[in-house]
């Protein structure tokens, strides 16, 4: 049996507790912010105790080999890992849950579980890792439908096939990265990609919502990596060509990449891997400003060196997360290898990291695990367990939020002052107090980042919900505004659904719908995320 | 005015003469090859003498300012630059050229030219450089149209914006390679997109048909430098958001890659530019085994070095075009760098090669202009006028065509010793005696290469095109067999639509023709290429 993830929060039900580290940097960051004495501790939801409607669909009888409405399973599909997720979660009250939920075992599963659903009039949410942060796997699909079957990928696990000469491997699409990871490894090969889900997430939702990974330049983005797939449609399987990058008409790999389960169930792909680095060089560089430091990164983001980390943290996301304390932002800088040893890129980084007043400590550069050392040790230690954090917050109260956009260089300083005063203002609007606002890059491109914001503020029980909306709307407002993106690369689910649609041309937006109607006549994929109803 | 493209071949009107290198390579080598003792002088089709059909429509008055129906435009705008384009020319009888040529200035004229044309029920076909090479812009377009309209887009030729900061440029779609560049070099910049029709082809052209340009390695098609694009459809104009890589939905820019005319004109687009190299190292590397060579391609394109050049050329594609007598494979290898020194990998570079048993003079590495030197200086002097070669071997009945493909490396060898065998085989079918077929690189990815193969064979005047494509299709069948793509960089057009047909899923397909529907419901754009009809 494979592990599962623990209902109430993050990581495995079979290794519940939450780690202290995390624990610790919140409750000792908190409660000098928001002037709380002492976090009690807090009960985890009981699920016998939670409430939810009864099952509104009966699973035929042909059916009971893979399908259950088991109330507690019918709870683990309702929610992924949003903001609003963990609300619901603590609130141990799920309004919109699936009826039933099909663990398939087979392409032909899913495509019975499609007719069915046509029959029923009932919507049909792919769920993976179930850790989407958008509202990806929320069952609210209006009232145009009957009831919601999640098909739950799990047993879609396996690595099916390596091909050493391309270096490339078959994968099915409910492989969670852990389980990807571990396969590969035994062949000297990774996948490398590392969203922070890695433990949970599963290769179909990377590819289906256009996830991100370990690269913070070049090749960042799960759609790099696909050579091909293989998507059951309500219309049909299709299997797209496997070839390196070809140039024949529009790519119909492209279709999927960023649909969101609203066109049909990736099943397996073939994807590029690579050998294990065998050289690493990694080092931290101190900014007394924040921007300066961002324009160090743009100048090697312009350079051709194609670092494989080059991200900054500002000085409240080094401090929230104990990380330093020296009220500097810090520049994460480093080159990896299978090939070749990187100390020339390195060095030549390091020179334009100087010309820009960054400063370093070149010693660490002689330790074989550079990448785990001081600062860069406690921010990779600390990144990895960030999907920890809100079963912490949450019941604390504590609103933690996340807003990402990709923009171009030349718009970034408005951008980054007008978001950075506007989340304050409405951090104080919606809970009456400041909260803590920090900003790093998470990725960069030569013609511009896509800055990450996280925010953290105190709001009530009964209000958090409305509270975040209030924030992240001040955010994406400011994006929109500027020329950014609703995301980077946390997707659209239903969360954003409201500026995805602004985003977007109404031309475009047509197009979206008439593509649905070829692969889901009858509109029952996802409903409420990406495609315009077609209904 | 605009220097203006010869009607006859290659190079501009002011400038006619073909090189002297490229007739004294075709001469030399297929006098030899062919048992001909003396290539007679052919003397230039003339226009006035063409025979075209009258012009199916008639301009109406508000139009005259930008429509002809002059049989010289007319004739102009009836070829591309295929090879059966070129059989065409030399036959100087045109079955098939548009009815009018509309000079349009500006986006209303577009539109204006769509809303006649749905009226007189005319197709549109866009028109660029006129370079395609596989019938992107003949207008075939069957009996379901009145006539046809060909949409010049030579006036939207300007740069309009730099981003210095973000590194890039608004640039207008009709700009040619030659104009692009020489307006971004006066601010240190280039696009670094250099297809063989650099000085004819333009940017609108480039992204419709999704062409490959300098690199070798990494970023090689122009998908990877849009940041956003413009395009005029009939039901509208659609501009997408400028900005770096992101990750909202389906990527809207997708749809008009490839898109190849069949959804509207592509009027500007954002570039990501770059600072002009001031590193460059180049070197030729020989192999005695085209494979062998080939292999440590592959070794290379798996180990992140990531050269600018690396592209391998087969011994007959060498002696076809005097780049060396040796009998041997050559490997270019070459890196480029703006920022930073390219020793250490160009060094990585070589080892893998000797290790391969590749043998080259390091001394070139010396050398400021190392790779105009030699072996290098020869292939590149050729390779920019190879353009010129069809208005030498057309006329004389020499049939030279090009098959290209995209395939993983496992396949790779299969599929190299079948097309070598087949098409040698198909070029003895089709002319009764033996022809030059050569193969090379054209770029390469860590998991396959794109081989591109040339073939010369001795035709007859009147059979010329039934025997190009008896060749055509043994290689491409073998391509379609083995898993490969139809095409790499040189696009569908109409040459290659039957070969599509059988690369795409039928459900693939079926959304193609939904896509067009909503952008061009009458279905007037370019028909007959990559969309299904939608009449």
């Amino acid at each position: 049996m494979q592990q599962r993830m623990k209902h109430w929060g993050w990581g495995f039900e079979d290794k519940p507790e939450t780690p202290p580290l995390v624990v610790r940097n919140v409750e000792s960051y908190f409660s000098s912010l928001f002037g709380i004495r002492e976090f009690k501790p807090v009960p985890i939801p009981d699920l016998n105790e939670a409430i939810i409607g009864a099952p509104r669909l009966n699973v035929p009888h042909r059916f009971s080999g893979f399908c259950t409405t088991d109330k507690i399973e019918r709870i683990r599909h309702a929610v992924g890992r949003s903001f609003l997720d963990y609300a619901t979660i603590y609130s141990n009250r799920y309004d919109y849950a699936p009826d039933v939920v099909a663990f398939v075992r087979s392409e032909e599963d899913i495509q019975e579980i499609y007719n069915w659903a046509v029959q029923v009039r009932a919507a049909v949410i792919p769920f993976g890792g179930g850790t989407s942060t958008s509202g990806g796997v929320e069952p609210i699909v209006g009232p145009d439908f009957a009831g919601v079957i999640a098909v739950d990928m799990r047993r879609f696990n396996r690595i099916l096939e390596t091909d050493h000469v391309s270096q490339s491997a078959r994968m099915q699409a409910g492989a969670t990265g852990n389980e990807i990871e571990a396969a590969l490894k035994t062949n000297g090969y990774s996948l490398r990609h590392y969203p922070q889900s890695l433990q949970h997430s599963t290769l179909g939702g990377w590819i289906a919502t256009r996830s991100a990974g370990h690269f913070a330049t070049l090749f960042t983005r799960i759609d790099d990596y696909v050579q091909n797939m293989r998507v059951v449609t309500p219309a049909g399987v299709i299997e797209t060509r496997r070839m390196p990058p070809d140039g024949a008409g529009p790519d119909p790999d492209r279709l999927f990449m960023g649909s969101e389960g609203g066109l049909g169930i990736i099943t397996e792909a073939w994807m590029r891997i690579q050998k294990r680095p065998r050289f690493r060089a990694s080092i931290a560089v101190f900014f007394d400003d924040f921007l300066k430091g961002c324009e160090a990164i743009r100048v090697i983001a312009q350079s051709g060196l194609n670092p494989s980390n080059l991200r900054i943290i500002d000085a409240e996301e080094a401090r929230v997360n104990h990380v330093s304390a020296r009220n500097q932002s810090i520049l994460f800088l480093g080159f990896e290898s299978a090939d070749h040893a990187v100390v020339g890129q390195m060095d030549r980084a390091l020179e334009i990291c100087a010309d820009h007043g960054g400063q370093f400590d070149r010693e660490v550069l002689g330790h074989p695990d550079s990448n785990r050392q001081a600062e860069q040790g406690r921010w990779r230690d600390i990144f990895v367990e960030t999907g920890y954090y809100r079963e912490v917050t949450t019941p604390r109260n504590i609103i933690y939020g996340i807003m990402e956009t990709s923009i171009t260089w030349d718009k970034f300083p408005t951008v980054y002052n007008s978001v950075m005063s506007a989340v304050q203002a409405a951090i104080k609007e919606a809970t009456g107090r400041p909260g803590s606002l920090s900003c790093r890059f998470s990725y960069v491109y030569p013609d511009g980042p896509a800055p990450y914001w996280s925010f953290y503020c105190l709001g009530s029980r009964d209000e958090m919900k409305q509270q975040w909306k209030h924030v992240k709307t001040a955010a994406t407002n400011e994006f929109l505004k500027h020329g950014g993106s609703v995301t980077h690369h946390t997707s659209i689910g239903r969360d954003n659904m409201l500026w995805y649609e602004k985003q977007t041309d109404p031309l475009f937006r047509k197009s979206l719908a008439a593509t649905r109607k070829v692969f889901d006549p009858a509109g029952i994929m996802n409903p409420g995320v990406i495609y315009p109803s077609t209904r």
